[in-house]
């Protein structure tokens, strides 16, 4: 038997799985110091949990099941879901605001290409019951701590932000109908990927030419140029009060440099209500690194209270290409090392260098000794250069010899960074070690 | 709509993420300082790499689904197959003892019960590409290690050790036929579970009633009789002085005293081919917390060459069940807790409170504003006791309230241990940062 991995997804070998530990373990310390708290669901739920909410591209997407009870499963394309459905089931008794990070493994049926996967990882930060433009730019702020402390600056990404409230305040002022609005969204969401003819002609052939025009133009400002010049109403002023808010909090938490408000913003889901941002490299040719926004209304569509929510989420695949283009990658993956080499000089030490390793080991320095050394081999003696080449090989700090010193209870400890040794009394050496912890 | 999660799957609120996480940071610490190095593989492999493999019970319990280009495909329900997967597809290229361990999500289409779930989490490790006992006993050593560090003594855990190779010495040299050997093991794994006289009319069945008496006699035998009275030959000979050394090496590594030879350890997997151990509560009443065993043939029943290999599985249901008992778990989750809770005292400080908080963080410091704080909802002014109470929520080491001083550059830092304040120069605070860092 024979069988290969499943294409689309991934093998970890060890060198792999360090660079993946390496981004995902600083999506959770750096989620941990800006006030979120870790929750997962399961790795698969109720399929139509995923259709009804998803959106047509996910739900188009899922890998599902039958379980042998009937009942359609599927594993889950997103965490956003589980995220509302949990919530709703504590709804009453969580205190708010609801500050949560997860880092879910995500299954998407998609055709593999460069930067999507059939399985990845996505780090997911969501603020809930709060309403103040205050948590958008704490979920900003969050998402650009994680790439600025990964290494990337504002002259690597931006930040781009938009508001779902703006466009839809834009739109109605204009006259688009209501039921339109949708379908405009998808259109706009397109606007840097499409040629300007073709942009124009399928607005033109949702809302007509004069309004297809007033849309070109509205996407053709800046944003002081909005908040200047746009014919005002109410509800647009709100909207741009609450952008420049926002703008306002990202300045003061000195990411100001890293953001721009880009109209181009729609975000695919249909859930979003409020604020929306990408974060794209500058060079541009990737898909976004991440992407999120404010969604009012989900938790009440999952059957729980309207309860405000803001999150966003980060998959590792595009973000690990970009970290290697830049060079970010590889050197923040620390090399093989480990704390102590422990080298019985011939057989009869055996017993005492597992007994030595062993205790290390419960003590917490990660101890190792060679298989060469197992005293049921006497065919073949240690060799002590080997043995030296293998502490090299696995990075030893500290090389432990036991030879005949260790008839009067002493060691050798040799430093493998200077190779000056010491000989020191067993107990001696194990009273440093708790000095050093 | 109101949609439930999947019975036998568990949601992770926080307090069960951390408890979650306390059981799986400790797995990993572990296996480091006993110089194993991670890796992962997909979530889903091929349907048939688990049919052929996986023994009938684990076949049996497969969510399996097809995907949109008709390839069978299924959630994993283990991860050996994918571990001999993943190294035959290197075996050339891999340093020579392989070290490696997981901590796979795995899903089994079981019905939910104490200690069972659909879905749950199996640290495993193995060592691939040595056939000395040594490396037997150092899987045992890990696994003891682990136990060890959350507080499990050998009063409340015993590991059960026993050879499938001497099993089947004894079976072959009292004259039990090569063909009936597996469906013997099958019963003996039954020995402490079964009624003596169910247990030897099994026997009895498959292999007539003089064979039945003396394999029943060998089943109560203790090891250091085996050693003398039984009837030796080369192939017993050699199977003895495997565990011999094995219990010699587990008592030069300190954890003698957690080990006992017991014969009816079989473990059900088909593919065990020597050493074979469990590691049970002394209660009684759980199913294993852990086991494992050398399987010198799976790498090549997987289309490789032919490399010995052992391992260890543990999972997270059995184990969490046995610390909330033993009153291990709790005790080990760290309530909530946060470097700084920063304040402004009126609403003019508010940019500056939102502006310090990012700079903590940027230095590493888990730090947290109030959201009634914000500078938008001047309907209401904030109350210093009721977010005092707020910071004593989220566990803070320290306050820091910006209030007028601040206007001639000075913050005032609270401790919350013991109430004392001191203002402090905001430019000397952070350099006082620097230094703890």
């Amino acid at each position: 038997m024979n069988i290969q991995s499943v294409k689309g997804t991934r093998d970890f070998y060890p060198e792999d799985m360090a660079r993946r530990n390496f981004i995902a373990d600083l999506w959770k310390k750096v989620s941990i110091r800006n006030g979120f708290v870790e929750y997962d669901g399961p790795i698969f739920e109720y399929l139509a949990m995923y259709q009804q909410k998803s959106g047509d591209e996910i739900a188009s997407q899922l890998f599902a099941f039958e379980d042998r009870g009937g009942r359609m499963l599927a594993i889950r394309p997103e965490i956003t879901p589980t995220l509302a459905r949990m919530v709703n089931q504590r709804i009453n008794a969580l205190p708010k605001p609801i500050k949560w990070f997860s880092v879910p493994r995500l299954c998407r049926a998609e055709r593999p290409q460069k930067g999507r996967l059939r399985e990845f990882f996505q780090w997911n930060i969501d603020i809930i019951g709060e309403d103040s433009v205050l948590a958008d730019a704490e979920v900003i702020l969050t998402a650009v701590d994680y790439l600025r402390e990964v290494g990337l600056t504002s002259n690597d990404i931006k930040v781009k932000i938009s508001s779902r409230k703006l466009l839809a305040a834009i739109l109605r002022g204009i006259g688009v109908p209501e039921e339109k609005l949708n379908s405009v969204y998808v259109i706009l969401d397109k606007f840097t990927k499409l040629p300007a003819d073709t942009f124009s002609s399928l607005l033109t052939e949702q809302v007509g030419s004069e309004l297809a025009g007033q849309i070109i133009e509205f996407m053709g400002k800046s944003f002081n140029n909005l908040l200047t010049t746009t014919k005002q109403n109410k509800e647009i002023e709100d909207a741009l009060a609450e952008l420049a808010n926002c703008r306002h909090c990202l300045e003061e938490m000195g990411i100001g440099n890293y953001c721009v408000f880009d109209q181009s913003i729609v975000r695919g889901l249909a859930y979003y209500t409020g604020i929306v941002f990408e974060i794209h490299d500058i060079q541009g040719d990737l898909r976004a690194i991440c992407g999120g926004g404010r969604y009012d209304n989900l938790l009440h569509d999952f059957g729980g209270p309207k309860v405000s929510a803001t999150g966003m989420g980060m998959g590792d695949c595009v973000l690990e290409i970009l970290l290697r283009e830049k060079g970010l990658l590889d050197k923040n993956i620390s090399a093989n090392s480990c704390d102590y080499f422990i080298i019985p000089i011939n057989y009869s030490y055996f017993d005492a260098s597992i007994s030595l390793t062993a205790k290390l080991r419960q003590k917490g320095f990660k101890s190792i000794f060679s298989y060469k050394t197992a005293g049921f081999k006497r065919d073949e003696s240690p060799v002590l250069s080997k043995l030296l080449k293998e502490a090299s090989a696995v990075g030893a700090a500290k090389c432990i010899i036991i030879g005949d010193e260790y008839q009067t209870g002493q060691l050798v400890v040799k430093n493998m960074t200077d190779g000056s040794q010491q000989n020191i009394a067993e107990k001696d050496f194990f009273d440093g070690l708790r000095q050093q912890r």
